[in-house]
């Protein structure tokens, strides 16, 4: 048994949070196609369900006062005067001393108050023999008990599971109106990045970074078909590329810039953008500290570091959380981390808070967490990793048999 | 902080896997749209990356003999020779006593086997003095080190990560050997269901469990688009239904039959397929208890209970699995459980597992747990719920203040 817990690593962001521009156009859509959408108006609902009293059993419905001290030893003797469909509004009524058979779902006649379940019962034609009293009410639904006219169902702002799905479809709302999805521009810079379907030259390498954000971030949004998709480490390319993206998309994503020089161009130019500005430059987070946020015009720039482990950490950590609050959402979707046991010691630098790539053993209890052997095997390590484990700031490491916890991956 | 763990559910259907017949048709498509699928074939790399030796930062590619003893009271001298690029090959070979300026990502020169980091040295041309001492190999990448040629890179049976697309990406590996999707039919049954965008006549009501199952599997399988969605209570109707689906879908859901009498008629209707058996009648869970689980020539089919609340549950516990492992994925997507403290007492039947739903207070530490008030507002609850607690069978309740489990939603 692993045992978790939660953090929530954009607090850190939190600040900045304000600097960007949430998505605030909606369009409508069928709630088949609203899964992970965010809701952009409150909904209400605009009837009692059911708008009828209803039976939670298959039984009898009775006068709950007819039923009252009945017992296996004194039941209560009641005539039976017909049986519900589950689909008709009962047509008698009950009287005093009567009964009427009713299936689960069933529509409650005038008169009744309360369903006999069919397990304390016996028909003794053309009376109903009942072993049980049922309190007024018992086995039913009131009018308006699963959803109240007026009602608020589900407020702007909420991410819709498939849980949100059923229960708009249950109250008839088969048309949402939600936000947008965010345009999303990603690109990866450096000269020796080239296209994952060539062969790399010299010094080339193909790109990573890339590939992967697209499918990490193409549920979460809109991802553009930016061209080129890999940027020289040219100013007047990198400008062009930026200058354009920032037009369309809502949030832009670049990746690369390895050494200090390329960081400096890519810092160089964000600030040449029209009304931008560096939120921060580096992260205490390794891999994953050379990561640049920015904003221009309202509109999140991510400097991503080129190494793929790096790449991945700083966009997990700070990228999803960042589309997610300009896509609307009220609610950031938590970071889940178990806690377990180191197997092997590993050493980390004070001050940076580090992420180990990390294979877990599930067969002990907390489960053993062996550090993977980071040097070599940068993108092949990271794909084959079970987690992430989180060495804290204040450390210098940790020890064989140390408790640690893990980011699942 | 929340502390969570891991359980399987699944756990209690894998004597029945061997019964379901798991997809076997592939087909090829790019990384750009793998994620989330499975991979059918073990994928290897056909080269080494990198292909020759790598600087991993900014400095001097050197003979690390040249550095032995170097300190900034006796800096080693080295003649700089020239300056590598990062895209080129270089042309000069490193002799004694020489060094070339070497950028992150360069190749190194031949002769040279360590980089000097920029941070180490001053260059007083033509001259480069080195403060440190640097062993052979370091800051440099080997051939190989991150990828070698015939490795295996990721294995068949996995289910596709960005992590994993990012990997495929750099290994030049653009397309990939994919099962196909399941084909998932789902039905809802029960002559008092009507489709969502009808006002329902007396003792009916609107679909919740068809929208909320399509979504909740959407990322999963392709939904067939079944005609009639719902199928009234009738032998004939549904036999004809299911005799149909399972000439397309690989798993068959049918929720609804909330009463006995449908149930026995789902159950009836089940068994008169061709090849087909009854695994499980019930399942300890509440809600989700009116489980059925049975299987028709290898195909899964899945009588879910007509309750929304249960159905999710049970979709969620057992659906949700037994469509990835007819997926082909090697491993079951985990089930995440946070540890809270229970805010008030609730009471349950002992030998059921039951799962509450609940609102989480993640202001305490560990979070508070509060129970919704689930008799009203079935549908209603489970959507605002943020998590179902778990009591296990052997327990008749918890009381205020005690450990709780909860499945997050």
């Amino acid at each position: 048994m692993a045992f978790l817990y939660l953090v929530s690593p954009s607090e850190r962001l939190t600040p900045a949070y304000h600097r960007f521009a949430r998505i605030k156009e909606t369009e409508d859509i069928s709630i088949f196609q609203a899964k992970g959408r965010v809701l952009a108006k409150d909904i209400y609902s605009s009837e009692n369900i059911p708008p009828l009293p209803r039976s939670t059993v298959d039984g009898y419905a009775v006068k709950s006062e007819d039923t009252m001290g009945a017992s296996p030893e004194t039941p209560a003797m009641l005539l039976k005067i017909g049986e519900i469909h589950i689909s008709e509004l009962p047509k008698e009524k009950i009287a005093p001393g009567q009964t009427m058979y009713i299936p689960t779902g069933g529509i409650l006649p005038e008169g009744a108050d309360a369903v006999e379940m069919i397990e304390y019962t016996e028909e003794i034609p053309p009376y109903v023999e009942m072993y049980r009293s049922v309190a007024p009410g018992e086995n039913t639904v009131q009018p308006g008990e699963d959803i109240k006219e007026g009602m608020l169902l589900i407020s702007k702002g909420t991410k819709l599971h498939a849980r949100h799905i059923g229960l708009l479809a249950y109250a008839g709302i088969t048309t949402v109106t939600v936000y947008r999805k965010p345009k999303i521009a990603i690109f990866s810079t450096g000269d020796e990045i080239v296209p994952p379907d060539t062969k790399p030259g010299p010094g080339k390498m193909r790109d990573a970074n890339g590939p992967m954000l697209k499918s990490l971030f193409a549920d979460m949004g809109e991802i553009l078909n930016v061209s080129p998709t890999i940027i020289p480490d040219e100013r007047e390319a990198m400008e062009k590329a930026l200058k354009e993206a920032l037009e369309t998309a809502d949030i832009v994503m670049l990746s690369g810039g390895s050494s200090a020089g390329t960081r400096d161009l890519v810092v160089s130019v964000i600030e040449s953008m029209s009304k931008s500005e560096i939120l921060f430059h580096g992260l205490r987070i390794s891999p994953g500290k050379p990561t640049i946020v920015a904003v221009a015009g309202g509109k999140p720039i991510l400097g991503l570091p080129g190494h793929p482990a790096s790449c991945f950490v700083s966009a997990k950590l700070i990228g999803t959380n960042i589309v997610e609050y300009i896509s609307g959402s009220d609610r950031q979707t938590p970071f889940v981390f178990i806690r377990g046991v180191m197997k092997t010691e590993v050493y980390s630098k004070p001050g940076i808070e580090e992420y180990l790539r990390v294979k877990l053993d599930f067969s002990t209890s907390p489960p053993t967490v062996e550090p993977m052997i980071t040097q070599s095997g940068i993108t092949y390590t990271l794909a084959m990793a079970d987690g992430l484990a989180r060495i804290p700031p204040e450390k210098e490491g940790l020890s064989a048999g140390e408790e640690v916890e893990v980011m699942l991956l």
